[in-house]
C-alpha cells in the first residue's frame, strides 16, 4: 500500500498506541525475563533480580524543537524524562545511557550546555552514566539535535503498575499539569511566552516520599506526551476500572488554560514533564498528600477517584456540573513537544 | 567559543574518543551498580546480578544512509549491532529496546520492512523486545529514519574485557572485514555495487562457540565504526600491550580492497557489522579456529598477535615485508555508515 507516516504516530496518544500494538508487539517475542514486559506496556520494563528487587528500564527518545526553552534544554528533558518513566514503575533511578544525534555545525557551546543539563539532572540524584553513543549526522539531514535515553533503577515489590487501581482509590497529582507542552506549543506558534515555562524535573522524590506507603500506594505515572487524559485513559483501561475527575480540582496555571483555548487544544492533553499522578489507597489521602506537600510539591491535590463500573472509561466533571468522556487524544497538533 | 560539531565526532575513531573523554566522561559519577562501567569504554556496561552473573547492556544509534541497501536495512543494522556489542561482552543476548525516530511521510510499507528485519534479528536468537518509543519529525526535520537499540544480555564470568589481552595471546577474526563499510561509502559516492553487500549481522554464535574454552577466551570485540583498525588499537591501549598483525592474514575481500583504493580510504578502517575479533589463549588457537568454522564462521582465521613491549601499538607487517603503525581512525570520509 501507499500508506506513510503520519505524525499522529507520534504523539504519544491513541495513534501511538494502535501503531506500536498493529505494528511492533505481533512481531517479537514480549515477555522476557521473567518481569513486566512490553504487552504491558508499561512505563518500563522490569528484570527480577532476586530478593524481590526489580531492575526497571525505559527507553525514550527527545526531538524537542527548539531545544532550548524556558525552564530547560533538551538535555534536562532527556535526562529527566527516562528516570521518570523508570521512577514511576517505583524504582530508585540509579543509572542513564545516553546516544546523542547531532547535526554538524551544531555549536559546541550548546551542546556543551545540553551535557551540562544531563549532567546535572543525573548528578541530582547520584545517577551514574553507564554507556552512551555519539552520531554526527550532515548539515541539513537532521535539525539540530536528538537525544535517546535509557533511565534503569532498582525497585522493590510492589512495583507500581497501572493494574493495581481498584475503586475507591484516590488520584492525585503533584501539581498544575500541561506547562512544558502549552511552553513548546507557543513557542512552535511564535507567541510570546512570558511567565510561562516547561516543569521538565527529575520527579523521583515524589515517588520515593510515597513509597513508605506499601501496598497502599498503588501506582503512578508521569503524563508526558497525551496528557493527563491519556495518563488516566491508560489507568481506567488497564485497571479495568473507570475514573472520574473533577475539572476544577486540576491544577492548572491560567496561562496553559489560555495558550490551550487560543490554539484550540485540549488542555488536558498537553504534556507535563515535571509532574507526576499517583493512585492511592483513601486511607492515605491526607497523608500522601501531607508527604508530597513536605517534599516541595506544595500543590499537590486529589483530582478524582477510580469507580467501578464501566471499564476503561474517564469521565470528567466539569465545573459548571456537567459530565464528559475525557478521551485518549487522537491525532496530533504538533509534533516535537518532547 | 565558535567551535562547532564536526562530522568526524561522530566517526567512532579517535575524534569521538576524545570527544568522549573530554566533554561526556568528566561531567558524570561513572562507575555505578559494582560492574564494569563508562570509565572502561567497553563495548557494554554490565551489573551484577549474583552468582558471578553480570547483566550487559549497551546502546547505539543507528542513522545509515541509505536506510535499504545490499546485505540488509537499518532494522537489521540496529537490531544485530547492539546486540553484537553485549555478545562481545561474553554476554547471550536476552532482550532488546528500540527508539525510533522517523521522518514524516516515510512509506509505511518500508517501516514495516524494518521492523520485520528487527524481529526477525531478535526472533533468531529468542530475543525479546523489553520496550521502546516512537517519534515522528516533521517533514524536511530528519532524513528519513533514525533507531536507537539498547541491547541487554546475561553474562558469566569472566567478562571479555579487553584488558584480559596478554602477550603471546592470538588474534582472530570471523572473516572477511571492511564489506559493510565499503558497501555504504560506495552506495554514498554512487559507486556501482554489483557482488558487494554489507556483512551484517549477529554474532553471538561465534561468542558462544568460543566461550566454552572459558579463561582461555580473553577479549572480543566487534570491529564497527573505525574498523579493525579502531578495534585493535584500542585492545592494545586498554591491555597495555602491543599488536602484530598480518597484512596478508587479514582476509578482506578484492572488491573491499579496490573500492578503498578508489577512495583513498585505509581498507583496515572501514566498519565490519557481521564480524568479530577475538583474542585467545595460544593453547586453543586451533581448536577455536576449528569450533568457529563448524558454527559456519568458514573463513575465520589468525591474524596476529599479542606482544609486550611498547603499550598501545599496533604494528602491520605489510604484504611485502615492510611494518607500518595502524593507527586509530582520524578524521571522517562519510558519516551514516551505521
Ligand atoms: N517503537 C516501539 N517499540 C516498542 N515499544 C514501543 C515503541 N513505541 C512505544 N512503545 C511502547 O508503548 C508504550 C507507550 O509508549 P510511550 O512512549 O507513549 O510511553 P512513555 O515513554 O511513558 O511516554 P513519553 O514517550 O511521552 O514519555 C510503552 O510501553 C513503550 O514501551
Ligand atoms: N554520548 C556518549 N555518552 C556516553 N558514552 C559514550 C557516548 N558516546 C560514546 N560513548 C562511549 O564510548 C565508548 C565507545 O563508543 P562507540 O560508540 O565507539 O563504541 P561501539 O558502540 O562499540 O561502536 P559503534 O558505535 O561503532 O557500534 C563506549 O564505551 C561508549 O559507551
Ligand atoms: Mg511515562
Ligand atoms: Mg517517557
Ligand atoms: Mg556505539
Ligand atoms: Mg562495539
Ligand atoms: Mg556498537
Ligand atoms: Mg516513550
Amino acid at each position: 500500500d501507499s500508506l506513510s507516516v503520519t505524525l499522529a504516530i507520534g504523539s504519544g496518544g491513541k495513534d501511538t498506541e494502535d501503531f506500536v500494538k498493529r505494528f511492533i508487539l505481533p512481531l517479537f517475542k514480549l515477555r522476557s525475563l521473567g518481569g513486566v514486559g512490553l504487552e504491558d506496556m508499561e512505563d518500563g520494563a522490569t528484570i527480577p533480580i532476586g530478593d524481590g528487587k526489580h531492575l526497571v528500564i525505559s527507553i525514550d527518545s527527545y526531538t524537542v524543537n527548539p531545544p532550548f526553552f524556558p525552564g530547560g534544554n533538551i538535555g534536562k528533558l532527556a535526562a529527566s524524562g527516562s528516570l521518570n518513566d523508570v521512577a514511576v514503575m517505583g524504582a530508585e533511578p540509579k543509572a542513564l545511557m545516553d546516544a546523542i544525534i547531532v547535526e554538524e555545525g551544531f555549536p559546541l557551546r550548546d551542546l556543551k550546555t545540553i551535557l551540562n543539563s544531563m549532567a546535572e539532572v543525573a548528578n541530582s540524584m547520584d545517577v551514574a552514566l553507564l554507556g552512551g553513543d555519539t552520531k554526527v549526522m550532515p548539515k541539513g539531514s537532521i535539525d539540530k539535535i536528538v537525544i535517546a535515553t535509557v533511565g534503569i533503577g532498582i525497585a522493590e515489590e510492589p512495583l507500581l503498575t497501572l493494574d493495581r487501581a481498584r475503586p475507591g482509590d484516590k488520584i492525585i497529582v503533584t501539581g498544575p499539569v500541561g506547562d512544558h507542552g502549552a511552553t513548546i506549543l507557543a513557542l512552535q506558534f511564535n507567541l510570546k511566552v512570558e511567565t510561562l515555562k516547561s516543569d521538565v524535573r527529575p520527579i523521583w522524590s515524589a515517588v520515593r516520599a510515597l513509597r513508605k506507603f506499601g501496598d497502599n500506594l498503588r501506582s503512578a505515572k508521569d503524563p508526558t506526551r497525551g496528557g493527563l487524559a491519556m495518563a488516566l485513559n491508560e489507568i481506567a483501561e488497564r485497571s479495568g476500572n473507570s475514573i472520574v475527575v473533577y475539572e476544577d480540582a486540576i491544577p492548572m496555571k491560567n496561562e496553559v488554560r489560555t495558550y490551550a483555548e487560543m490554539l484550540g487544544v485540549e488542555p488536558l492533553a498537553l504534556a507535563s514533564e515535571g509532574q507526576a499522578i499517583f493512585v492511592v489507597d483513601p486511607s492515605i489521602e491526607e497523608e500522601a498528600l501531607e508527604a508530597l506537600r513536605k517534599e516541595g510539591y506544595e500543590e499537590a491535590r486529589t483530582i478524582g477517584e477510580v469507580k467501578g463500573g464501566k471499564s476503561g472509561y474517564v469521565v470528567l466533571k466539569t465545573r459548571v456540573g456537567g459530565l464528559r468522556i475525557l478521551e485518549k487524544p487522537i491525532g496530533e497538533l504538533v509534533p516535537r513537544i518532547c
